[in-house]
């Protein structure tokens, strides 16, 4: 009997399972009820939804399914937690996510419970489990890590409209922060072909996949990301008034949105603050600048005489970094320059690659293919991952993506430059 | 020693102030910690604040300035439930008052008792207190039987676009609603000069006063307001879709709105239904339409070959109208018909007079000037209370308002015309 | 024979024709063809537009219906000069007149000129034509009439987005000017019952109909209107920044369009200028605020401790008021103060009345009943004419309205008070 | 002395100018005074403006920079001729550009020829003129030649919204228009590296430079576009209401925008007919869809199970093209289908590339660093030229660039796909 055919693989899942479904709830623990029905703005959803989708994900996808006779646990109220799969019927509205007052938390927690009931007792049963439905679990728990990640973020922007700044959690800094900070030094990779994406059997997005080949120049990379006393040099220097330094559609945003600095940044008597999720902090120097838009890391990158990083680029340089960053494991949720800092947690890295399919992939059958296909127009590739993502669902080929003048993600900046 | 400075007028304010605090509570009692935050559209708010905002109202204008050393209960938090009094500060802006997870409801609920502990000590004292201390709590209390209305509507509200209908209340039928309505019956009235607002000494607001002379023209009242049956009438016959029928604004909005029944109707399979505080209903028959706007109210009227009443023609009309509709006090959240209804209570009725103030009234000084004079351009007079009323709290001159496209309220239509 | 069968009405009509149509044209003399088809805003219409819609309303009511095999001259065209008459089938979009190239503008001349002779040879006729025809011919010059003064305050308003800031005419000063302005004076009014509106044979539009009794309180109104320097004395006193002086809607208005001033003002280098049809020029101190809204002229009221007139109280204290002030007849398009400046003339002064139907008004059958009552509501009623008027289209009982946020039209401001 | 020193260039740059300019008042025949003004969406400009704005741009890089003591001809209005060159100063609004009636039709057409006087008299002189002067004329020249493109899909859409339905030319058909069109026919390409882009001396943008390696996966490209016929299959198939078809932003743009067919296209009596520069025709089927997004034409693909080439494949599979489309040299302004149709002319084709700099490239310095490189971001590459373009204008290294909703230009469609 194959390996492959053993209990083995769903053992060591039902443990991945339990684990990612507790890490949620461990943390939702500091917020009150009142919280989980917030969403100040569109590009948000309240904790509540992020609760019951990621669950509703198992329901849809696996339990209707594979588990004859099953019913929606919330029959009634199912629409509302599909997000955007137009062919499973029509999603209830994004942005009125945050009117609905019912069900409430301790139904949707209760609702998790049962489906964890329901996923956990088909992991352990004493028979071998097909590939196919072992599949959608691991994919089902990929997708309740970017969840885990957007809770972060979406609390974050939550709480950051609310005039009392309330604190998710007490302020923490890690261990090997650094007091100062080197001079930026570079990392430099000769012209060539390379292969970028992946065809390993371990868990990847279809978007990741195949690998293939790609033709690149020489180039240098930054070895850290740029800092915010780095970026307050920009915007000392009228980084934010000079239209030469920015294209077009982010000088109209500039304007439109009246942005004098990254999100979350305010100037009290001179000195500049932000909002984090231990309140308002002054600005600390020598960390990590993030929540900036793909239009001012672009803006920042010409200013400095340099620029973003193709995806290519950025896999190709990092593919041995052995080092880690800062991740949502250790809940220390605000980038911070440490020794050593690597390009994976810590910050997303916006990079200069549009979001679009790998050369011959496949688009997926059915409603999993608007899984990520779908959104591959408009958006750009960010890579690396930040201090609000799982460790272990960070990976070199990772492509994460988003409109080029969103902000409120652990977005921040690498620099790049052509050799010649 | 006067009658005005005995002990007694202020014992009585205090039994009314326990009644009317008490009262907001037991309305709040369906409600779940989930359902205090929600403002499903910027007319709306969620009834957190309203718990909160009617406390502060107390705190504001009667608390900080007549007890010495007191300081805000909620100091942080105070400028979150200023409506709308720009002398006060600046409010928080209106739109994202469902945006505020925090302070939570325990809190408010904390926050209106030390409140109520405060005001109720004070009127306990065995001294007389100033009758400009009481005129305030008065005007306090006026001000949250005002918002206790608003509670019920913006409850009703919030459910409704909620995709699970959920229910407030058990399904209530008045005792004595009417199988059937007979034909429309009309008083008479005969031209002359009218007099018009109050000068009395019992409360009023100051949108109210002073008492004036108007000259009336001789007219027809209806007796009974519109009903659910009529109103489909006016629908079948091609009411939303003529032009002819409508106020130019008023057929602008209907275009933009796509309005084709009043707020809440649904067609399912060719039935007429509504949602109610008790969950989605067939539409019945014999009940007062409700849910119009001004601009419904004004076409049906036109349809009808009739107009609506002026206010001061309403006011003329039932100045000794004995009988009693259904207010708030019984819980009854849905416009019903009985026979003697009255001109008061069950739905709010459109007036074609815009609300403006009266000839020689005076605005207040201070905050207080913004209560009413403020508003008096672009909203139109609505008249006689409604099921969400207090019935304590109408009066023969009481001036209600909306602007004319909107329909959230319990809003009718009683039709007048000329009798030339 | 009565003397209403003779032929002299329609020998007088036909005079007032030809002036009246003359007079448009002369109007049109200083401008380019590519000024004719330009829509500065939604408010204006291109001139062009005007041209042939007073035309089209000619051909409209009375050619098609009174000329038996009379065929539209622009068949194609007609649906785009139907302003808003709903019952005539679906307007071209309002929005939309200034994207239409064709006809072109000799298309348009050519229109009006077939028109003009079809209408002139029919009061030519030797027999007697009806009442009915004239009086809608005589309907038609007035109508001639209040497009005339859109004209010239739609070219105002085209030219002045121009960088180029074009003139309309040269620089035009009446004879009598005012070097100096005196202290404002007052004129009181006694108490009782006014009669407002009217029944004379003479023409009036339907919405000053019928005359009737209404009781007016003692009042003072001023003799003169506003200047710009009791203007700019509001402006230095912070009026623009204190919202205790305005409408709450007025207050929001002044936010979200950032206004300072009137429209047409702007700072240069300290010194205020105005934007008029003879160019940019310094402010006239003692000549009449014009360009400011309802809500500007009720702020400015109530912070120069009075009120605005309504307009029964305009009526009836310029019953008999006898001198005059400027006219589109003179050509001289900009408000300036002489010596006995009356009530007419000069600029519109807002009242605080609401437009709404006089008591036992009847509306029109048919497409003419559009033609002023589906617009009363949301909007105020103006008084008394601007340079903009032709002399003889103003009455004593002529009501203008405009919504409270407009300010392209002269309007301009006189104050009233209670005399308790 | 080298050839390049010798007047030869300048001699055939200045017939090329002379050429070119003409062209464009040539294009400009058909047209009223009262078209030049129109501005009926915001994405296209008036056809005044167009002319100016080509002049401004001669006078701008050339005139006011070479020759000493030169003023700009129309001084006043420079500002309102910019385009969007942040760096010359704050351009004047582009959403107002159809508000300006002055400068005159006649003004502007003096300017060209004074501007045409000064750059004719330069290259006519006898003494060597500087490359770099050479350079800019060229360069203004192929802007010329890109505005006469935008002159044509500018004036289509402004016609399109007259309900008129003007016609700009007499209908025409290309000679050897096919009858029907054959199934389609594929051409194989081999996987390997490819050259794309320039580095010739000849003319090119600098978005075309420098040549570089890309590594092409096998691939099949089609050897004509889709047709109109083809089209209607897919929208016949529910094409517009499928949402499995579509990008998610393309899915939402059908749903807000309404889209049931490609721009200009209305259903009469079921038969579906677009509008042409010779007014409203049947579709023919036989003919180039065209006016069809990204979004369409991406939706379209995978409907037929295709995709869109990138532009790297299109560059690779057309290099050695021999035939030739349609261009705006015939005047046939409408894409037809012939024997042997291009890839060169007819319609543009939409290609999957996100519009990106090439590895590499430069911006240039100053404002002309603006022309091209700041627009890289939310657009895609489309190729090949239309029935508008100057043949002489295109070439294969050629990109062109849109926003993927856009309909105006001469879009169509070119399928690819995976030979694995």
């Amino acid at each position: 009997m194959p390996a492959t055919h053993s209990l083995a693989p769903q053992q060591k899942l039902l443990e991945d399972y339990v684990h990612t479904r507790k890490m949620t709830m461990k943390m939702i623990e500091p917020l009150e009820i009142e919280d989980f029905g917030v969403q100040a703005m569109e590009d948000v959803s309240p904790p509540k939804w992020h609760l019951a989708h990621t669950t509703w994900f198992f329901e849809e996808f696996i339990l209707t399914k594979y588990r004859s006779g099953y019913n929606y646990y919330l029959e009634e109220a199912k629409k509302l937690f599909n997000s955007y799969y137009e062919t499973l019927g029509k999603p209830f509205p994004r942005s009125k996510r945050g009117l609905i007052g019912r069900p409430t938390v301790n139904t949707i927690l209760a609702y998790r419970k049962a489906v964890d009931e329901e996923i956990t007792s088909l992991l352990r049963r004493n028979e071998v489990i097909s590939e196919e439905i072992l599949s959608l679990i691991r994919l089902g728990l990929q997708h309740e890590q970017q969840h885990q990640e957007l809770l972060i973020t979406d609390i974050k922007y939550n709480f950051s409209i609310n005039p009392l700044y309330p604190a998710f959690q007490k302020e923490v800094h890690s261990l090997n922060t650094v007091e100062d900070v080197s001079e930026m030094k570079w990392t430099s990779i000769a012209e060539g072909l390379a292969t970028i994406g992946t065809n390993e059997e371990n868990f990847s997005f279809d978007n990741e996949r195949p690998a293939h080949k790609e033709y690149l120049y020489p180039f240098s990379i930054a070895l850290r990301p740029v800092t915010n006393k780095e970026f307050q040099e920009f915007i000392g220097d009228g980084g934010y008034t000079t239209p030469e330094h920015w294209l077009s559609d982010g000088w109209s945003t500039v304007k439109e949105e009246g942005w004098k600095a990254p999100l979350y940044w305010e100037e009290i008597d001179g000195v500049w603050h932000y909002f984090t999720l231990s309140g308002l902090q002054p600005v600390r120097d020598h960390d990590p600048v993030t929540h900036v838009s793909y239009y001012e890391a672009d803006a920042f990158a010409r200013w400095a005489g340099c620029r973003l990083p193709s995806e290519q680029e950025w896999e190709c340089a990092f593919k041995n970094d052995p080092s880690s960053g800062q991740f949502l494991d250790s809940f220390e949720l605000q980038p911070t320059m440490s020794e050593g800092t690597s390009a994976f947690g810590t910050v997303w890295e916006w990079t200069k690659s549009p979001y679009m399919p790998y050369p011959e992939s496949a688009r997926p059958a059915g409603a999993l293919g608007e899984y990520n296909a779908k959104f591959m127009s408009n958006q750009l590739v960010l890579r690396g991952g930040s201090c609000a993502t799982p460790e272990n669902h960070i990976r070199l080929t990772y492509r994460n993506f988003f409109h080029p003048d969103k902000r409120w993600q652990f977005s921040g900046i690498r620099l790049a430059k052509d050799r010649r």
